[in-house]
Formats: structure tokens, sequence, C-alpha cells
């Protein structure tokens, strides 16, 4: 089967053709500018391609539940032109009737990829953190993503400070929500620079911290088979197993399941796919 | 239809007979001893019945997959007696071989009567809390119960203590977890009296943040169309609006959704059922 791919980012759309085992043969990177010239290019790329499916994972909010009438668009994103654009009926348009096509958010589709290609292959749930310039997330329980009022967006709760750490957090909404005192913008105005360029052992102590923490969270509320670390602040050598340490040492026993207590290794992850985790996800969600 | 219903608590087991509307006819509470002890009484409240299915809630941890070879047997638990109990499995013995029956924990069963009779009635998913000697978690995820590596433990997730709070949290695993700084025992150690005597309003806008925490985190990580918070300690009046405010004021706009901004009174809630709940939701695992 030939199956269409869209990974919508806020900087660039990347656009690929691949089957359903997850291989992608062909792709192209698009810049992210309005709608309207975005989407020309996009459609451009799928123009005599037979594409038969189209998966998009997109950045959000986005309504991914099907039996809402607005399904596939973008809600409030202070991306502006993108803001209220019906990104499923815009693809339809373009396509045959009667094509599949489905839209989920980006971390969404990159926690099911995961689960059927990668890291959590072969199980029921998985969640999924990407920590870059924001923290996003996605999950799947019982072998179905996570919809509900909306999607997951658990790259903002609430997780406890550390006692030394007084930095007031970098959320525009909530402060020093977990975003605030984690992502990669919030080490850039923590430390004064890009986490790329942070060496101190103390502040990836304390990265370790609170991403040992999102997993305690993330365990209790949604009891996944696994849990992944994505994103490019987890280039950083050695974080994983920072991450891993403090978690079995803030859980302290309390699930008392050999994969979190003598698994760890193998239950806190880095994405088993490449770096095409984002189309694979997309395509994915049309299998 | 004719169900039978097991609660089965730390402290009695409610056994009850209802049917397929989650009407209850006749009920008994059994306290808990020895699983001989209680067991006979409990085969003896159903013995003639004429059950056709049966539904149990249990304490947890519990292996609530239907698929693991161990469905149904209470896991580590402090309550030595029933360590390793296979409840299922007992209760089975009682009966003829091909009746359903299914077991999950007490709080994901009061979650799916709540959203099959309750509170979030008409909903694909809900999240219950109860807030009582401990704080116990519940999820329906599209429409089915959150299971995975285990169920929902979400009563000691971490939340950012309030800047005027030094209590250290009573949690024996964690100290300052949700439950060591929000249950009606962290209360009696912070307060030196029990959640029904206290009247300090400083005491319940402490408590209301904290819970306010609780609601945001469930929002971020399942995205629940309805918030539902039980057990005694909401039994204090006021409190549920409290907890409301606070939700508004620390989720601070983040989420866009009418449910969340204007309706908050219609999204953080109490039980829709009464004191049956339990039993309900027990009736409710076999629908
Ligand atoms: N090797 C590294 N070590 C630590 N941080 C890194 C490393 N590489 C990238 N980062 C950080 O990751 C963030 C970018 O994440 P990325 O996932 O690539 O982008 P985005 O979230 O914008 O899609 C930046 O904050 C950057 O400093
Ligand atoms: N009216 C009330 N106001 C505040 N707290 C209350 C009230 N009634 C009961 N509580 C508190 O609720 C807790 C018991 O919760 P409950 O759900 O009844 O029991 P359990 O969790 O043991 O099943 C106690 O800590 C008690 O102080
Ligand atoms: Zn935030
Ligand atoms: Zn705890």
């Amino acid at each position: 089967m030939i199956i269409g791919a869209i990974e919508a980012g806020g900087t660039k759309f990347v656009c690929g053709i691949g089957n359903e085992h997850g291989e992608i043969f062909e792709k192209i990177s698009i810049p992210t500018r309005t709608p309207k010239e975005t989407m020309k290019d996009v459609f451009q790329f799928f123009e005599g391609k037979q594409i038969e499916r189209m998966g998009v994972g997109s950045f959000g909010p986005i309504q991914v539940s099907q039996d809402q009438p607005d399904y596939g668009t973008i809600l409030e994103t202070p991306k502006t032109d993108w803001k209220y654009f019906p990104l499923l009926d815009e693809i339809k348009k373009n396509f045959s009737d009667d094509m599949l096509i489905a839209v989920d958010t980006d971390v969404n589709a990159a926690a099911f990829a995961e689960m059927k290609w990668g890291a959590a292959k072969g199980m029921n749930s998985c969640v999924y953190f990407t920590v870059g310039t924001g923290i996003g997330a996605g999950a799947v329980v019982r072998g179905k993503l996570v919809h509900g009022l909306l999607h997951p967006e658990a790259g903002h709760m609430f997780v406890k400070r550390h006692p030394d750490d007084d930095f007031k957090g970098s959320c525009p909404y909530h402060g020093d929500c977990l975003e605030g005192l984690a992502s990669g913008t919030s080490m850039r105005e923590r430390w004064g620079k890009a986490g790329v360029d942070i060496q101190d052992k103390a502040a990836w102590d304390l990265e370790a911290y609170y991403l040992a923490q999102t997993a305690i969270n993330a365990l209790l509320t949604y009891s996944p088979e696994k849990i992944i670390f994505g994103g490019g602040v987890l280039n950083h050598p050695g974080l994983i197993d920072k991450v891993r340490e403090q978690f079995s040492k803030l859980l302290n026993g309390y699930i008392k399941k050999d994969e979190v207590i003598e698994d760890v290794d193998d239950y806190i992850v880095l994405p088993g796919l490449g770096s095409e985790a984002g189309l694979k996800g997309s395509l994915a969600l049309v299998l």
C-alpha cells in the first residue's frame, strides 16, 4: 500500500511516501509559512504519487476526535495564521472523497509509531515525551491514542520543585510547570545558555530530577508499559541514565513491578525510531 | 438480568444484588478479616441468589489485565493476609464455569459507574479521585478503564508545594507526594486533628490548592471530559468550589476549551452516584 504522511510542524512540514511496514521511500521538507503557501507545496509533492491513505501528525492544539464536526481543525494557537485552520478538510478537498485520512498530534503520532515499530513494539501502551524547545507528550492506553476533551498536554503538568531551585520558571502560562522548569527554553533562561552548551553536572542532575517526576507521574496516571523520552535535550550524553536513577529514588519502590524496580533501564528509554519517527508516526495513524 | 457485585475494601466487603440498570436490590456489609473467613461470608450471601454475572471492585494493587495469568489476584499489599490472594479464582470456584466475572480496582469501578449512570453519563472519559484516608484514582479513556503495566495510582503523583507550606508530607514512600500533602491522613498530621474537625480557612485553601493541581494534572494527562472528586474529605462544605477556583487560577487559560474555562462548575464535580457508587461500579464492570 502506498501511504502519504505529513508531519506538520511550526517551522517545517515534512511530507513523505511510505508503506504499511513503516518504510519511507521519499520525503521532502517544506518551510511553514501561511497555510495557503504551505499547503500548495504540500499538495504539489503528493501530486501523481498515487497514495491510497494519508496520515497527518500536526502541531497542536488540534481537534483529534473523529466524531467532532471540527475534526482535524487546528485550534487556538499562537501561530495566528493557522488558528482555526481546517487542516483535514483542506487535505480532503485535494484527494478523492473516499480516501482514508487521519489526523492526530505529532507527539501522539510518535507514540503510536514507537508502539508499532519502535521502543514499545508489541505492547499495548506507552507514553512519549519530547523534551525540546517545549515539552510535548503523546500516549497510548490499551492500544488507542489518548483523546478526550482534547489530547495529552502533559508537558505542562505540575511537579515538585527541587528544594534548592529558585528559578521562577519559563512558562508564560504557569511559570513553574514542567515545561517551565525543564524544557530547552527553561534551561536557556535558567543557565544563560542553550542545553547543548551546558556541561555543569548540577544542571543535568536538576533536569533529571524533573524528568524523573515526569516519568513517575506518567506511570501513576497512564500506567504505561514503556516510557520514552525524545527531543533535542535528550541528546545530552547520560541524561537518560540520570533520569532512571532519580526515578527509582523518587518512586522509592511504590509500584512493586519488576519492570519499574529491576528493569528500569528497559522501562524508561530513548526512542527506538530514528529521525523519521514523526513521519512514521503520521503514517501509522492510518494503519 | 441478576448481577452480583462485590466492593472489596480493607475494612469491609460490601456485597449486593442488582441489575443492568445499576439498581441495587439487596446488600450486605461483611467485615474484612482473613480471606478465608471473609470469603466464606461472601459466598454465603450469594448462595441461591441466581446471579448471572458478577463484578468485583477491589482495593489494590490488583492485576486488572484479563490477558495476564494472574488476572484478579491481589498483588503486594500491606494487608499481609491478602497478599497474592487470587480473588477472582476463588470466586470462580464458587460459581459455574461459564459465568462472566470481572475484576478491577474499586476506584476504576467507581469511575466506570459514574460514566454509565452518574456525573459523566453519556461521555467516553472521566477521572475519579477519592480523597479519604488516602487518595485513589480511577480513569476511563475512550470508553475503557485505564489498564497497562498496572492501573492508575495517581494519588501518589507529584505536585508543586505551596510556597508557604513546609509540612514534610505523610506518605511513607514519598513524603510530599499528593497523598502525602492532601489526604485525610496528611490533614490530620499537618493540623493535629481530623478533616471533619478542621474549620480554618487556610487549611481548606491549601487543600484546594493541591486538589486543583490534581485536576490540572489529570486534565493534561488523560484529557477527560469530566473530573470527579469523592471521598470523605470532599464532604467539607464548599471545598469543591475552592478547587474549581484554584484550578482556573493555576491553569490560567492554557487549555482553550469552554468546558474548562467557562463551565468549570460542570467540569470538576462531586460524584453523581450516592453511597452505592462503589457497588454500582462493581456491577458496571460486567456490562
Ligand atoms: N546535545 C544536546 N545536549 C543538550 N541539549 C541539546 C542538545 N542538542 C539539542 N539540545 C537542546 O534541545 C532543544 C531543541 O530541541 P529539538 O527537539 O531539537 O527542537 P524543537 O523542540 O524546537 O523541535 C534546544 O533547547 C537545544 O539546546
Ligand atoms: N465533613 C468532613 N469534612 C472534612 N473531612 C471529612 C469530613 N468527613 C470525613 N472527612 C475526612 O475524610 C476521611 C475519611 O474518608 P473516607 O472516604 O470516608 O474513608 P476511607 O478513605 O478510609 O474509605 C477522614 O480523614 C475524615 O477526617
Ligand atoms: Zn506551562
Ligand atoms: Zn506517595
